[in-house]
């Protein structure tokens, strides 16, 4: 059977509703975070929901006291869907006027990426959505998200992997549904959030084991130049973790393969993410 | 006491919710409506109809039989709710995945507009945030409609009533929740589709109404130098009707008061829309 867990205790997946004029439906007013649980155990679930409640206050809706018990309720969700290995989805909606917010955690199995994206890496095609750095959602992941939907699914129709997003000034923002950072001379380059990149939680922490391991990381504004001179590129987020991105409009990203300087730091992460 | 009408038949309004896991909740997949209905009747209906039924073409939603009956739909709810002069809110969702589609009707009192906006006219801000215009999303009305309300209550924090919102190329693209009209050496003019202007069901109305009163009225990229050249301005959409705009940024617009073609059309529009 499969559960979800909504505002304080677990019902059947098909059971977890939200009111239809809730804010949170009527125009997007509220927040998700996806992430993979393993074992019950979720890598850096601390970070995922500080990004949900920073995403809270920029919205103004309080974050509901049952936040704190969330690690727990991960691991109480995964054992009752029976998910060794799961994709979550919490999403945290505004309410309806004058009501109280909303909180629901789904659970799926964690299938999306075959191994070989690892392996041989993934392709991305330029979007023709930019991506609105100029809007405060740009910064926070509300369920404002169909713009990267849309864009994937035109990548996906025209044979690649995901999408790239420039920003309105013809920056590079990010991927569809993930961060994007490339490599060039040995450093690791990201785009900056105000370029119209998501914090990512993955990101972040991309970004410290690169600087542990002792290679220079940081962000940069990014341009299709700099990607299509660079010597690698990956992308990252909670669900995927780091997968090479090996080509772009159908032009190679430096050999066209995984790079070295990616998979030491998808190692890295991989081990990191999976210590108990 | 209140009802709403959902997927066939009429529920308290408290009782209408749709699952947690429907992608109009999870991304924004979905389309919304919002218009006045007096007596029962909507002014045009069959265009908001007909909007609903493109915005579900475009994000591929198989749009429900029902919306063939929301005529009588509209008049049993407004009939229900004992609203002779009801603000209503049409929401159709993606639903979820392989499932079915959710069409949710809801209706209150027609009250946002006090009386003096008409008479006095409203004013509005130039938001930060800019409308992206490069998204098919700016051509439909998606469930994404959070950046529209932020920068409403952006505005409204800063004294003002709405806000006007730039596209990525700096042209005027509409205001948060209406389409912009100026009003120079007699001719009406409203920003194209292509630079982000939502296309309004009471927009293309007015359009026509003025062309057919022997007013000249049509689409042209428009900046701010020409709002501040203008002699008039207003605004419109589908639960306001026709507002005069008077001030931008705290100067005026024209005389700073409505305008005489814009009276002259309200005149024209309000005969029209409360024609049985």
């Amino acid at each position: 059977m499969t559960w979800a867990y909504q505002d304080g205790g677990f019902v059947p997946a098909d059971g977890a509703h939200v009111a239809a004029d809730d804010a949170g439906l009527l125009h997007g007013r509220g927040l998700f975070e996806t992430f993979r649980a393993r074992q019950g155990r979720v890598y850096l679930l601390e970070r995922h929901i500080g990004r949900l409640r920073a995403g809270a206050a920029a919205l103004d809706i309080e974050a509901p006291a049952e936040l704190d018990r969330l690690p727990t309720t991960v691991q109480e969700l995964a054992e009752r869907c029976e998910l060794p290995d799961a994709r979550m989805r919490l999403t945290l909606t505004a309410g309806r006027q004058a009501g109280r917010p909303s909180l629901v955690l789904h659970a799926r199995p964690a299938t999306d990426y075959p191994s070989d994206a690892y392996t041989s890496g993934v392709t991305a095609a330029i979007a023709t959505t930019r991506r609105n750095e100029t809007s405060p959602l740009a910064r926070i992941k509300s369920l404002n998200y169909l713009d990267n939907l849309l864009v994937r699914e035109e990548a996906r129709r025209a044979g690649a992997d995901d999408a790239l997003l420039l920003n309105t000034r013809s920056s590079l923002a990010e991927s569809a549904t993930a961060n994007l950072f490339i490599v060039g001379g040995g450093d690791v380059l990201t785009p900056p959030v105000e370029d119209g990149a998501l914090p990512g939680v993955t990101r972040s922490a991309v970004l410290e084991l690169a600087n542990a391991a002792g290679i220079r990381a940081g962000e940069a504004t990014l341009t299709i130049d700099d990607l299509q001179r660079a010597d690698e590129a990956f992308l990252t987020n909670a669900v995927a973790g780091m997968l090479p991105l090996v080509a772009v409009d159908r032009r190679n990203v430096g050999a066209g393969e995984p790079g070295e300087i990616t998979r030491r730091l998808r190692a890295r992460y991989e081990e990191a993410a999976a210590a108990p």
